[in-house]
């Protein structure tokens, strides 16, 4: 299950040592630990990092498989979790220690930055080769991240991206040794945790209002 | 004429061995050669490539030049073909061996990926040189494909980019020997052919919405 | 305030020895001279360039401080001349030869192309860090200019670019020494005096649909 702890001003919040699936009793935990870090006041920034083999490997397919009749319930709160950190008034970092797919690719691309292992562990966009299109919301929020060239390879493709390879793409900001990304993504958080607040807020959701539109259009999540 | 021949799961349409302007037969037959590469099942991917000096030089502007009631019509069966070529539901890679000009190089925009002779041969939209306006369609196909700086070079200046200056532009995906030109399109295809189907279609037409309303447009072709 | 010479095919503006900042006294000073440049025929391209430490420093915030009650009209005529400089029917080009800065920076990305000084000077947005949150207009404006990856460090962290560093991110198209900033602008100035016309402008605004939109709300420049 998720954690969160607070160092000065940076809250690291840990996804969890599994393949940290987005299962509901997940999604309720990460948001009320978010609902603390937008609480705190003053300059903050977060870490959002993960333990073990794997950053996230997205949607909990599991538990969807046997709660079909629940699916655009389940989509929603994914998209909602999105755009809240596409939207977060203050700098956030994803730290990529291991595999980071699919919606867990696409949360690591609400975060302001991404560090990525260099040496071990794929970041990809698996969903042409498992056949679940991206949501509109989805896609609006790759490519609003991804250069043309990298959103339409890493989407049309699904290239499992090493940590170079990622950050030659643009996809990540940093590659960094096993033992470096955690603290290389606090670093950053903590050289700009005093840009939190609501001007921020407001930079980041007028850059991003198509995608944060999409991703929060309630009635219809899969277009 | 433009011809299609398979080689095991790759489809291989070769515009021509002249400038394969698009002369309406030209694209009538180009469209019919498309419903084939479509009506085919399972793993498959197409490379477009030319014979001779040419690509493409685009728009077939002596016809245009005396069947000037027919623009309209004219320039929205060429939206179409770029629409269509855009939302294929397989893998798409444009073998440029030789000049990619104009409509031509839009096409080229039109495929997932473009391997460019390296050597000698020139991508360029010389709209801005020669008095006429990209479409509505046209600019948001272009726009949709490269990154911002790249497209207003390649569209406020008439730029010829040779094949390594396009790499560097991430205007192709690779430069290539003359002679490799042919056979790199096709490895990429082949090892991508398994992603064909609907999910790679639907993914496509989500991540070019705009551009497509753009180029379909049938009403207002010019805007 | 600013001035206009004319070198053969190229206009220069120079907008002064100051931190030149948005007076509206100074804005409606660029305006004349750019009807001037938009009234001139024939082959013809423009540089703006300043004289001194500074590009530009953006608003002029003692003048707003005092006239809050301008503020709306103030802004509209601020969204003015960035969209009337990003769809001129000329090449344009920006020699950034001292800090260009927050509204300064829009002003240089209206541009077609920006040469900044490559040993001194910084290219940065600070508005994460004054509390001024971008109008949509300039957000509009400021994402059409930059890659994804290349808007978002700028616009969230108010990171200042170096010459060398804004040439790396795509932000600027050459770094040039002290000397050399202004004679590479109008080197690349002549080399496309030829395209200006009314085909440039169609192509400049139809690629800008959205920012120019943005930016010429008059009714609600705030968002």
């Amino acid at each position: 299950m998720p954690t969160l702890e607070r160092h000065d001003e940076v809250f690291v919040l840990d996804l969890g040592d599994t393949e940290n699936r987005f299962h509901p009793d997940w999604l309720a935990e990460v948001d009320g630990l978010l609902d603390e870090v937008e609480r705190a006041e003053g300059p903050r920034a977060l870490v959002t990092a993960a333990t073990g083999k794997f950053f996230s490997n997205g949607l909990d397919l599991d538990w969807l498989s046997t709660h079909g009749d629940r699916a655009s319930e389940y989509v929603v709160s994914v998209h909602e979790l999105f755009a809240r950190v596409l939207s977060l008034p203050m700098i956030t970092v994803a730290a990529l220690q291991g595999h980071t797919f699919a919606a867990g690719a696409m949360l690591s691309l609400a975060h302001d930055f991404r560090v990525m292992r260099a040496d071990r562990g794929f970041w990809c966009l698996p969903e042409a080769d498992i056949n679940i299109p991206f949501t509109p919301g989805m896609s609006a929020l790759i490519q609003a991240r991804l250069s043309p060239q990298t959103a339409h390879e890493s989407m049309t493709t699904a290239r499992r991206y090493g940590g170079q390879d990622a950050l030659a793409a643009g996809i990540v900001d940093r590659a960094a040794g096993e033992e470096a990304v955690r603290e290389t993504a606090l670093e950053i958080a903590r050289s700009l945790a005093a840009k939190a607040g609501p001007t921020l807020g407001t930079i980041k959701s007028r850059m991003y209002v198509p995608a944060l539109n999409a991703l929060r259009d309630k009635d219809n999540p899969f277009g």
